[in-house]
């Protein structure tokens, strides 16, 4: 086995423990992008000497004081290109910003490097995170697909196992989609637990960060790195009794045929192996909640955009200027009344969960669809993100096209560490 | 008269019309910054040669195509220095950001710049707009005295006419209190509708970037460079009629005899001058917000300071490392709380304006404290900050002490544009 085949919590152990170190890790890494990126094109900045570097000053400081190491010690992780870091350029794949170098890391990647992760490099993203440009990544199962976006290069990228973790953000569901169509384990924290300082802003009560790994205990070492409230005090959740409510969710007549066998497949699995799996319906109202995303979305995105706009409007997406001018009538008014029904939603969304303990829903419609000119649809994500809940994507199975098709764990806000134990029971089952 | 006495929208106009140039302009605010900053230390950081050649620069774009400036055209403006330029360093008042230069402007620098204001400097500022290391500056009515803060370099630049016009932040009453405490105007737009990237984070969901000035026409000047919702479309507004309601609000017993003689001047000279004048209340339960906007601050800010505090924890201040330790025992569970009584008052405000057009409310205690180790109350600010309402700070009269005694106007979210109108009818009845 080679090392980059590792998962981010296997080699974490393995460096610990004397047995690999960050810099024969990271070398791998590299060797697999050399190998796999030019077909793969998930990256847009790779420095291997800095990495190399930083690997082999992980593996001094190991060396000097074993007991003193952060949770991601010597493990490599890549960032979306849409976050800023101040060894790397970042280009959030627009004109504007091409060769841009920023002063200081975005909150995110110093907080990954103070807990002993290495930087790998910048992955392709959506223009802004937002609209306008797609990444250039492909599918790692089959090229002649997406890998998913926003975050497509983090997605396919943890996926090919060019680097064990990375780093994705979320404003409808650029984070959990990809996590699904590239087969990996996603998490997107409750909104507001994790800094966004130095990330590109599109909607500001929606934009979230999340992170990507190929395991749920991946998942749970970077909320460690975090400090998410009660991570390293959650006790392990047993299976056997587990209220699971699977949520069609007021979506479903986006979902395909994939997705549905995947959401049965998942709930059918639970059963089997213990849980107390039911049918769980959000309250009619809530069925408004993906049009408010929608409202929210744009018409944030309005100042979010707007220094670009008048700045260097002609280097700015037409998609994105929209934002700016007639913005398909969104107004303060129906921003505000999407605010009002966003933030009744969410007070209520914790009283839902009585009588169950979490949701199992679809993490995207189906398979990743053909090309690279779409991303797929954020249709069963843009609820949960208005809810600020904490969403973790699993892998499940594959479709008719052999692609994965994942589902999606939630949670109420703040429940992240209860989550990612409970994901923890489950995804042995579901996969 | 001296060019640095004029409001920004009479040397904006004084410009325009070729009466008066950029240069002369800035020239003249340098050389009132040379003769009083060495007292007053508002700025922390000025830079004339890249000023006057960003004004000659302006001068020449007027020569060259008069139609085509923008509403700021040539008049300089302070940046609160939690705010990135990429010309000047931004310090934070940290030592851990001491030289540090941002790779780009943040937003509301870029736009300001679009609509052809002059960047003249950044002022000092309460450490990261949060707490530990006030800010140098001294009132200048009284140098004994705070300027209050944390906006405390802007609000006294403005105040002690060195530049006529500053950015501030607000997270509790950073911005509105120091307009009282410097006898100047002050305008917090609604929490959102403009861009706070490239600002410090401190509490995202509070977080606003505000603006000082002179005069109400000040204020709408940069509410029309942010291009704010009906800017250009409200039409002015009559004083007689418009009905006022005199808010104590639910933090009254914190009030000094100076903001409770500034109060009742201000109803009775709007009175009056044919204004519709009432006593205005509350509804009980909002009497805990105050407390709500000290949860959310605090619960957030444990997330924006999680960088520092693992990277750089020995230089970070006592008091901010604190919200990343115990942080006064507030858990996911309070600041939930705490974001749901938000929530649903948010969502009730606009509907207690049935009877009233804007509410009439203390922006401060009373005078400014004596002291420089203080930056006085926000108490009377909180409220108005965490429901996102548009607050606008206007001189009314003079304590006992011989310092400026100001009062706030609030309006329903968005309204800002009707609450800048609203106020140009009221400000000469008020002062």
């Amino acid at each position: 086995m080679e090392p980059y085949e590792l998962t981010a919590s296997e080699a974490a152990r393995s460096i610990r423990d004397g047995r690999l170190t960050s810099e024969a890790l990271v070398r791998s890494c590299l060797e697999r992008i050399e190998a796999r990126d030019p077909e793969i094109r998930a990256w847009i900045h790779v420095d291997p000497a800095l990495a190399l570097a930083a690997a082999r000053d992980a593996d001094k400081r190991l060396a000097g004081n074993p007991s003193a190491v952060g949770p991601l010690h010597g493990v490599p992780f890549g960032v979306k290109d849409v976050i800023d870091t101040a060894d790397l350029p970042t280009t959030h794949n627009s004109p504007i910003f091409q060769g841009h170098r920023p002063s200081r890391d975005a909150a995110c990647v110093a907080i990954a490097r103070s807990a002993g992760g290495i930087l790998l490099g910048k992955t392709d993203t959506v223009e802004f995170a937002s609209g306008g440009r797609k990444a250039a990544t492909r599918n790692p199962v089959n090229t002649d697909h997406t890998p998913g976006g926003s975050s497509s290069g983090s997605g396919a990228a943890v996926g090919d196992r060019h680097v064990p973790l990375a780093f994705g953000t979320q404003t409808g569901g650029s984070h959990i989609r990809p996590a699904s169509f590239n087969g990996i384990y996603g998490f997107k924290p409750t909104w507001g637990a994790v800094s966004r300082e130095g990330v590109k802003h599109y909607a500001v009560s929606l934009d979230t960060i999340g992170w990507y790994g190929r395991s749920v205990a991946d998942l749970a070492l970077m909320a460690e790195a975090f400090r998410l409230e009660g991570m390293g005090e959650t006790a392990p959740v047993p299976l056997a009794g587990l209220r699971v409510g699977v949520c069609r969710s007021p979506v479903w007549s986006s979902i395909e045929p994939a997705g549905e066998a995947a959401l049965h497949l998942a709930a059918l699995r639970l059963e089997a192996a213990g849980a107390s799996v039911e049918p769980f319906e959000l309250p009619a109202d809530f069925s408004t909640l993906a049009e408010v995303q929608d409202v929210i979305r744009r018409g944030e995105g309005r100042a979010a955009f707007l220094d670009l706009y008048l700045g260097d409007r002609h280097r700015l997406h037409e998609e994105l200027a929209d934002h700016c001018e007639h913005n398909r009538g969104i107004t303060a008014r129906s921003l505000t009344e999407a605010y009002d029904v966003a933030g009744q939603c969410r007070a209520r969304f914790a009283g839902l969960f009585e009588r169950i303990d979490v949701i199992l829903t679809p993490s995207a419609p189906g398979e990743a669809p053909k090309g690279l000119h779409t991303t797929g649809d954020h249709i069963f994500n843009g609820i949960w993100t208005v809810l600020h809940a904490p969403c973790l994507a699993m892998p499940c199975t594959h479709g008719p096209q052999g692609l994965p098709v994942g589902v999606q764990l939630v949670a109420p806000r703040f429940a992240d560490a209860r989550l990612l134990a409970m994901a923890g029971a489950m995804a042995a089952a579901v996969a």
